[in-house]
């Protein structure tokens, strides 16, 4: 996992200006951001405390500390039978202003504010967000490595054959093919056919594909730690008319979406190009989910391209663009491209053909 | 995945025997084992309201709704742009004293302490466990039959060639064999080969096995959402004289602590019947962690067998018994079995052989 050696200092320096105390870090991506250790989501706590000043100490069960490699901070490995919040909760001494990574367990945060009744506690992911959404030259480069390698995974696809086979059966060898190609790991398989496909997050069942179906694939892995999330539709034989004409606004909505991204341009403005295109072409109830979010160490992370996200794109921030149309007991359908914000505009690091792809 | 119709009355009963006014649960195993639903681990909130007296409430993003089976609450699909948090203080309403999963994010308790200021948040595990620390038959049958499908594992690494192939390599395979014998799923597979058995929870490596390693093997997967939990060691080639001194005492160590469960025993008995027999061998530095945990929807739950938790075992308990020996930079050692408490004593469901497996 790549950490530069700054990003310990950049957190301090950000702390500062915003006034905030301590940075408590559980587990999750901004962890092993910081520190390159990632903690297993455990009931025994691993917490990294870093003060404003002084310096930083990872908090972790004794049995998880060869697990550590060693950084600019103190590993403070705990014993079976020792209480680890109030560990942490003496590491973090005096401070009134304590940002919290968002994924900490609750138990854990009853416990902190407990022990430490005079700290007052918010979520670290405003302060997080601004060290980990633009991504620099080597992350970048490991978010189109995995993207790509999900684009060789679509182009053997192309040539697969989907009928007679179980949506369970075919995500298998997706996983299996996200490895082959590239990736470290595969993180998720989503397969949805016909009426599934209307389901956005459909895990995938023994339902046999057959002709006639629209199927959704959606899926991604890790490289270096940093994710890849592609999705492309599939029409098993030729596609029936509705299907046809909905998809063609599908595209258009995709690629006007990714043609508007551009540094200064309002993340939700983003999100409106999808939308309003899908809505003019009468499918808008159909699109229930916003059109992107960003991507690097967890899959689903700031910017969020949503209608209410006001900011700014900038240089270096990484998303995915993916609008879809989904008619309950139907069909459903969605494309899916990570893109790079450039100094000028935008880089997509997914170059896959985007047609309704028809398969046998 | 089972869920018994009177798992929500049973919960209120509970609630109304504590005084908890409202109980919210998120992600982790809480939510599937009252509903069957298990939800994704996302920045968009999924939670289910359970006032002591009226109906439940799942609150969940819109586009996950479809995934949701009927059951005995209420569903609440939440659009993109809307604000879960402020829907579940609404639902909560007045509730002073809120149990709230323990694995639910902070940053969702933080936005529910902003919203009802009134009320007290506490853990849900101590309402929660009492519900799912003693398994029903149904459940121990799940979980009997991933302990069986280990156990055929087990029996095929016996005979399988370790030198040579790395650790990532081997756990492939285990992974694979984990699924081929039953399994719904792989969970975890580690493989830990000479210095790096030493570390209890190693993550496997490139490191090629070779002749002279001790080989701690630990995975499991899940059958129908119940999980198992073995770990074998084995020796490539035969075992140097200090480590097999050593397994001689771990091997002891875990039959006496296996020996010692019955009804009515503190947990924290079976822990120190295994590390009384390994410190009194010398090696009492080298058990670095408590002696099992449970298991069911989770790999880790209640109860702990540790120092300290003097909870009596009662028929129904399922939990694994696990020492190990850690020597640093030199070798480890561990031998896990899940067991179930009985009426009148214990009942493995981890059958095969225990001793150190001498392999090529």
């Amino acid at each position: 996992m790549i950490v530069t050696a700054d990003r310990l200092d950049r957190a301090r320096v950000l702390m500062a200006e915003r006034g905030v105390d301590a940075l408590l870090l559980s587990v999750g991506a901004d962890l092993p951001y910081l520190t390159g250790y990632r903690a297993m989501p455990l009931e025994r706590l691993t917490m990294l405390v870093l003060p404003r000043e002084g310096g930083a100490t990872l908090v972790i069960p004794e049995l998880e500390a060869p697990r550590v490699e060693r950084g600019p901070f103190d590993v403070l490995a705990w014993a079976e039978t020792a209480d680890p919040v109030a560990l942490v909760a003496r590491l973090a001494g005096p401070a009134r202003r304590v940002a919290l990574g968002d994924t900490t367990w609750s138990v854990f945060l009853l416990g902190l504010q407990e022990r430490m009744p005079a700290a007052r506690f918010e979520p670290a992911s405003p302060l997080m967000r601004e060290l980990r959404m633009r991504k620099d030259a080597a992350e970048i480069r490991l978010l189109r490595a995995a993207a790509e390698a999900t684009d060789r995974v679509v182009a053997r696809l192309a040539s697969m054959r989907f009928s007679g086979r179980s949506e369970r059966d075919l995500a298998g060898e997706i996983a299996a093919m996200t490895v082959e190609e590239g990736h470290d790991e595969a993180a998720f398989t989503i397969v949805a056919g016909g009426p599934n496909a209307a389901s956005p997050h459909h895990e995938p069942t023994g339902r046999v594909l057959e002709r006639g179906d629209t199927v959704v694939v959606d899926f991604g892995g890790t490289v270096g730690g940093y994710g890849s999330d592609t999705t492309r539709t599939f029409s098993v034989g030729p596609p029936a008319p509705d299907v046809a004409a909905a998809f063609a606004t599908l595209e258009a909505a995709q690629r006007a979406a990714v043609e508007a991204v551009r540094p200064g341009v309002a993340a939700e403005e983003v999100d409106r190009t999808a939308r309003g295109i899908i809505a003019g072409a009468g499918y808008g109830e159909y699109f229930v989910h916003r059109t992107g979010h960003g991507i690097g160490l967890e899959t689903h992370e700031h910017p969020y391209i949503v209608e209410g996200n006001t900011e700014p794109l900038e240089p270096g921030m990484v998303f995915s663009v993916e609008p879809g149309i989904y008619v309950p007991g139907r069909f459903g359908m969605r494309i899916e491209d990570i893109v790079a914000v450039t100094s000028d505009g935008v880089d997509p690091l997914n170059r896959s053909p985007h047609g309704l792809s028809v398969v046998t």
